[in-house]
């Protein structure tokens, strides 16, 4: 394999060359997993928008290889929650993931399997560090896009069906114009 | 292992709050490796400046693990050879590693056990991605800072002797007021 250099843009975190396309999510694909499922029929009754996309080079997906990209979660709320990514465990669940703000702000939402929960505030020039272990779901809580890089190893897989099964432990509301984390009452 | 959030300047790469200290890299420390150790020497005698500093958040350097960092090269030359970093390739010679530029301009040199060479203009905005198998070295031809964000697999190791010893296959200097890669005459 041969070292190549792609555009993410600084701000926005766009790959304007069209190098690789993004995927897109709307909130039809995530209905289930909003506390209000009605709020969310109503989003996607009205044109179904998209929640937030992301850009990925997969690389080889073997040992000792590296996935990057750019992620932009899109501000919004359906009913009090913000808009937010299905979030994943990885599948080689040792597997960690560095992420690097590049504008808007956001948390991330972290939680184990044995029921720690992690929620960090992310801003512009700051880096996370998710350990392996740590399920991780990225929320936008502003009122711009919430644009970050991130690199995985590119062996580590997703493993999206936990979350979607369970939820995660803890959701990030609306109560008087901010964001607060409370219990999420269909957690399994 | 929880997660963390550190500061890396979007236009600098410094990390302000102090979180991680950087290493520098001053000339006396890479005499040998320029082409022109006259000229090195002369730039020890006048202040022995520093030629690249880096941050690097390591975890825990196991399989699944990322380190992480910045790395900042300064804008200057030996003889008319540029500033840059002593490269290196991974101990566990089939770790990735990717660089994203924030500021600055420069070349990544890179080459692999078999004698392949690849010469990448990284700017602003771009992302590098170096497959498993390619020492790297950055360069700096530019007039500012050459800033970057990289992220390894924590497991990776460096191998720097073997670039000490054998020094790369091909060398970028100024010729007419513009970089050129040229073959190293020194390399073993």
């Amino acid at each position: 394999m041969k070292p190549y250099t792609i555009d993410f843009d600084l701000l926005t975190g766009i790959c304007k060359s069209g190098k690789v396309q993004p995927v897109q999510r709307r909130v039809s694909q995530m209905k289930m997993q909003f506390a209000d499922p009605e709020a969310a029929q109503k989003a996607i009754d009205s044109g179904d928008p998209v929640l937030y996309e992301f850009s990925t080079l997969l690389n080889d997906e073997k040992k000792g290889t590296l996935a990057f990209g750019s992620t932009i979660i899109y501000p919004g709320k359906i009913g009090d929650e913000y808009y937010m990514t299905k979030g994943h465990f990885h599948t080689i669940l040792d597997s960690a993931e560095v992420y690097y703000c590049l504008s808007g702000k956001g948390f991330m939402m972290m939680e184990t399997p044995e029921g720690d929960v992690d929620l960090q505030e992310v801003h512009p020039g700051e880096a996370l560090y998710v350990p392996g272990r740590w399920a991780h779901r990225s929320i936008n809580h502003g009122t711009e896009p919430f644009v970050m890089l991130f690199v995985y190893p590119g062996d580590s897989g997703h493993d999206y069906g936990t979350i979607e099964t369970k939820g995660y432990r803890k959701l990030v509301v609306e109560r008087d114009g901010k964001p607060v984390m409370i219990d999420n009452p269909k957690w399994k």
